[in-house]
């Protein structure tokens, strides 16, 4: 492979000739060989919509020569539409707070300007890194903004998949809304709810999901650009400053805001603490829903029996015939690495120190995978689950009549105590609680008709008081 | 001691005579011995107001006679007054989703009631647990609706600690508006704050964690009171349901509202993980200012000695003299815990089953003791810590003059590269950038003056630019 | 009150003229008001013997007079039966990293000793808790060691309730040792076993907490008294050191020994991280018994119903005669919360810096509070729960038979891909598979009562296959 | 692209012609899209291995014909080589217990044995993946032992590393062995300490880790092959049962042993939590030592300035000259993500219900994603700082003559309460513990040189004791 030569404080180096990235690049890729994933996508978008930015601004300023500028906000909307992301290739749990991505984006940028201007790789003379690409600015202004940029971009469709998800849960509400089945608590028999509320529930949830998610692009708008390396804005003009945050509010379409005390941004990240337990509450939601599908469609003739999923493959490699909720249970996986990777938010953000927090490209890297897993997770479980899930209404019938339920819709008759007789005479005897009222007097077929409505029993009130009215 | 014998469905069992529980909160006491620790007081409280909340709806709905409606009416304000807590005895840990302190509290009022209507303890008939204190209730609609009644009366005392906080901070920030000192990233010299801009960036997390802390309490607002056992609202009448919520809101003086799909409660504790991931997000500002002060109050002579905390205790038992920084690290450890209750939360909440999660006890338990780590560690932090900081105001002067950070101030005016050829050269010669400069002719001692301003460079724009505007 | 004057570096001090701590003590107490938990009484207790230890040591030494050595060893004993343990005031979450605990204890032993010699409190001159108590010694050797030594005196009758919960459960594997069941893969149904495998299975990984919990007190017999304040062990004579470790071992009972590199465990709390890290896998395997048991005791009428769990209390305020399954809920309670405390002790272990970690109080708090959960939630599992299971045997089987899982005992007789087809049959036209088998004309009914053998199934090999040779 | 049709219990499909993997690895390829990762190359390998036992043992028990087992053989011999792994298409994020990934490793061999055999890829008369490949085994016994055996394999490489780490700790400890320096506890300045000896505790620490590494493996010996489905072993013969553990062990060279109660491996994963908190302690230690680096060689100007950590790259796009910690903070990075590993791995292991779990693959995924973080975290850590360490000898001399830890060495000769006083008047008087010792003619010159040795006060004993006696 052919080289050429960089140097930097440390000394000089042999960087690929064809490389976009440089010096700097290359060692931070040699010192961090942690995690071997590169950034997200998304962030590598992120930076270049800042570089781009502060190129504007630092030309507008009269910092930057129109010339130069015009080369790096191109080579900027190159990288933006996504050309060159090989080039970064510092592995994502990098030290050094983001300084290494930043120098990457840098680098990557100085050299495609070099080459929209003529110039060969490496010629920093033309385009430099820092003196022009990175001027006015610093990594932890910039790197703390793309990160936000990038989490907000992100956030946005997991939104639009939560509210996705809420209307085919509200779909299936609809749809089920009249079958009428045994409610449980602590998995014991309780009372009977109709198979289209409990969906509703979950809907109901996930609604919350959505508003919040959609709510918290909110405390991620405030950003820190200007602030340069402590959030003091040293370094950087007072007309940079207050153009560079309206330049990067129209080229990302996002309703950014300068923070007003840019020391904050730069040190502080509980706003992704905050972030991360709202993705965790989402996922514990879908935890929930799949805890209940997994049990509903246990079988199949040996379970609950009550719904079934849409068969996706085959469940075993010993088993004939058999097929498991496989997509419930990799949403459930999913949804405990995002528990797991709110944990890791956590240790990071408290890890704070002064001026910076080393740790923001580990938590970049955490927030966005659980925005991804999250993203996949609902995706299956809408397409390959929920949507096709049937229900065994005959049979969540049989399971109601046989249940003891009923002893509940006899308390405003007849009270507690005396139900719980009843209750205990039937489990006794092996009777049903129909039966064993029915042995004692207490009422006659037909007014046990009216009280024994499972459908009113899912319904406030009261069951058949009504209709009884005057004859109790 | 003297028994009174009680029956259950499960048999009869000896209580003892003075008790004002009964054979429910009996059994479950010996059930359970998990944390040897009972439920919190604003629990108990909130339990009361709930029932009270539900006597006079009984009432109201003709559905409770007067007599012994206003009977365990009175009997619960004398609960919510602090009166029979001790009698509130099952373990904090209990299984079965709170219905043991559910029939605590049902029993513990019947039995008082009984005693104002000049009855005995134990006799039912008079005032029933469950036939009259429990009525038109069920466990899963009273014990969420008082857990979200004691957050919400929790929270707000905490909500005004941090505001507390965030207003000790800022008189900081402007008691030391004009200290100077060396800001720090990633624990390496960088470039000049004020030590008052660093507690104005603490103020301004603790003002977001006031915020978040405030605007939450919206979010457990919603109530399932009325929906009984199962989030349909069977046994409870439409007239009751209506009522009782319009008079909990009275009761407890706060803006309470009905769920409108009261199944959604009753099953889903998303909402205790979004408040608990708001409180690790508080727990997190906490220890982030705690590394700080840790940090700047180190020493006394091999530390960093920028900052003096008030001595609160005498620091060894084996080096005379020794002070150490024990109430930020008493802060410290209030928010691991802090952040170890979140966990045990969302363990919890993902838990849920069907129209139920069995562990909303040990959600109360953690979220209660998470408010109260906190408030308990704000308090001290104002008292014994934040207000008595002094700063060593000329020995930050000091080590900023040795520091290499003028080499920043440079970069507008030289370069980058050519500031980072100084630096390494004031490094390797044990020189200060000051002199390197001077010897290399690049400026004057007076252009210097200029540039090299501490003051200046705690600000936005380029150090001296204005005034040597002309000249370079 | 009556109040005696002490005074310490910072000043003097009002203290309660009957306490037996004092001025350090005081202090600490109105410093740290965190948790509102004293410190665990196993840790006064080891305190105490730690304290008994150095004054024998110094008094052989020649460090010590015999006087003032047989009152501090005579108060010592009397902490280690139990007395004065309602002197030990200070908080368990305190800051300092043990100092306020050691300075209590040896405020409490001086005070007893100067009553025993016939002085009154607070008279420092008779016995001086630093430099009589306190002697040869720092919190940072002392503290440590305590810690180490409650851990092991209280994991050793973990490790017995371990024992005994693996004991009853093999009673349990071979009480129900011939109840043939449907076992289950991802919920669905799958081949047979014993319900007393089943058990058998618990009982092995209980088998392995106890191993476990047993060889850990290896790990923890490693202590460093004598090392002083940051592990040197200045201060504190050759002879000192090389006796008070025997002595200490006499008096404990346990294998202790020195650690060769002192500076290590006084700065080190990885062990801890591991014991709990142990006690988590304990919790885990609690949490999955409690699953089973909670899934197969589901019903009464709608769930698995297969097996019945003593009743200990009624279950609902609302549905008279249900009953819930709250002890394997409390269990499952406890060991979440075990499972947050090993959050804690990480966040605590990583927080070390230089010759000490100052979180070990709540190391201690948080491992004592484990080792207290388990037991707790043992004992209840045991006496409550699982010795009074029972099986629902007709049903079990009954179930077995409806089920398609005899299809696995036909992939040996007509390979994978037909059986699959004879499942697929089955299910699509609603019959057992041994009425498709027959209707195809695979196998006699002869033949298929020696093939579908559940009780077969449940053990290696190919069921049927020996009976059948030659036949195939 | 070309297609070959395939079909399963769901129908059929088109898979591209020339894939290794079929029907069953693509419908499981489609349905998760989870973590977009694919299952680490040591699971592949470790899965080959099994496979290749299980033929060997089915040749040998007469239930494969010799010439389908030798090509089995082979084509699992090339996979362990490294061959056909970018044929292993699923997620490892995937649901269904591992059977998407047994599946995938039946298809390709398979596949690949029908070319060996001179057939067409999808001919399955030749050999098939389920009736030949996969024949008396189970997705549920060979995927837990697969991953037991790839366990094992990556822990023994970490427990080198962490050999290697502790031995160039070691050597630090040597090289510094004459350099004294300030100890801290809590961060205060505490008492003498040599360099050295810090290197030191933390080779113990490391030596500890390394131990349990290498012991764990233990642990991970048991096997479940030949339990097949649920861990009862039908459908596979006695002679193949004994048979394959045998030659497992002999293929994969490791001390491997069959579970004696198959049963319990096939649900229980307690073991996993087990080794997953030991690489939690590892990652703690390391944290515990970056934390010390991190703050030593705090500076250049304004820090602790204790040691020179080598410099791997520029720190900052702003500051000329700065240099960060970057690898320690890798590291603390690295360990932090292997804390939330752990935390998911306990989320998975408790989510086990009867007799599986469906977590493993999440399981494994966590588990060698911690050791590989662990790995590249000891590398650089190794490579890139710690040899790298030097010390500012001088510097650390200077600050230890101005502290007032010489308060310490005279306690031994005129008390705590008394050398107290004298640290407070150092401390008021802005003196040395040396200057107010001789102003208050406590001792002489020559007395304090003999008492005031730092070096000796890093060692157990009184400092000066033995030279002084007789004299005081």
């Amino acid at each position: 492979m052919k080289y050429r030569i960089e140097h930097d404080l440390l000394g000089q180096k042999e960087v690929p000739v064809d490389a976009y990235y440089g010096i700097h690049t290359l060692r931070a890729y040699e010192n961090f060989n942690i995690s071997g994933q590169k950034i997200h996508r998304e962030l590598i978008i992120s930076l270049a919509m800042v570089k781009k930015a502060a190129a504007i601004a630092n030309m507008k300023a009269g910092l930057l020569d129109e010339k130069r500028a015009k080369a790096i906000i191109l080579a900027c909307d190159e990288i933006i539409s996504g050309k060159y992301h090989d080039q970064f290739i510092v592995d994502a749990l990098q030290g050094g707070a983001g300084t290494s991505s930043n120098m990457n984006a840098n680098e990557v940028i100085a050299n495609r300007a070099i080459e929209l201007l003529g110039g060969s790789k490496g010629d920093y003379s033309i385009v430099h890194p820092l003196e022009h690409v990175n001027l006015s600015q610093s990594t932890n202004d910039v790197f703390p903004t793309a990160v936000r940029i990038a989490a907000i971009r992100l956030l946005k469709p997991l939104s639009e998949d939560l509210a996705e998800l809420q209307s085919v849960l509200q779909e299936k509400e609809e749809e089920f809304s009249d079958v009428c089945k045994m409610g449980r608590t602590e998995l014991q028999d309780a009372l009977p709810v109709m198979l289209g509320q409990e969906f509703g529930a979950y809907a109901q949830a996930v609604a919350r999901d959505r508003w919040r998610i959609y709510k918290v692009e909110e405390r991620l708008r405030q950003v820190n650009i200007g602030g340069t390396a402590v959030g003091t804005g040293v370094n950087a003009e007072l007309k940079y400053i207050f153009s560079v945050i309206e330049i990067l509010r129209e080229i990302t379409g996002l309703g950014l805001a300068r923070a007003e005390y840019m020391m904050d941004p730069t040190q502080n990240n509980d706003v992704f603490v905050e972030v991360s337990g709202l993705l965790k509450a989402a996922a514990v939601n879908l935890i929930k829903i799949s805890n209940d599908i997994r049990l509903m469609s246990s079988g199949p003739k040996c379970g609950l029996m009550e719904i079934n999923i849409p068969e996706v493959q085959s469940g075993s490699s010993i088993m004939p015939g058999k097929v498991n909720p496989v997509i419930p249970e990799a949403v459930k996986q999913a949804a405990f690495q995002v528990i797991a990777c709110d944990h890791a938010i956590t240790l990071c953000a408290q890890a704070g120190e002064f001026e910076l927090n080393f740790t923001l490209p580990q938590i970049a890297y955490n927030l966005f995978m659980q925005i991804g897993l999250l993203r996949n997770a609902i995706r299956i479980f809408i397409d390959k689950c929920i949507k096709g899930i049937t229900a065994n209404k005959d049979y969540l019938k049989e399971t109601i009549e046989k249940s003891y339920s009923y002893a509940t819709a006899l308390v405003p008759y007849i009270g507690y105590e005396k139900a719980t007789e009843i209750a205990k005479m039937a489990k006794e005897k092996g009777k049903t609680i129909r039966e064993v009222v029915l042995e004692a007097g207490l009422f006659t077929e037909e007014e046990l008709d009216i009280i024994f409505n499972p459908y009113e029993m899912t319904k406030p009130g009261i069951p058949g008081k009504r209709r009884l009215k005057g004859e109790k």
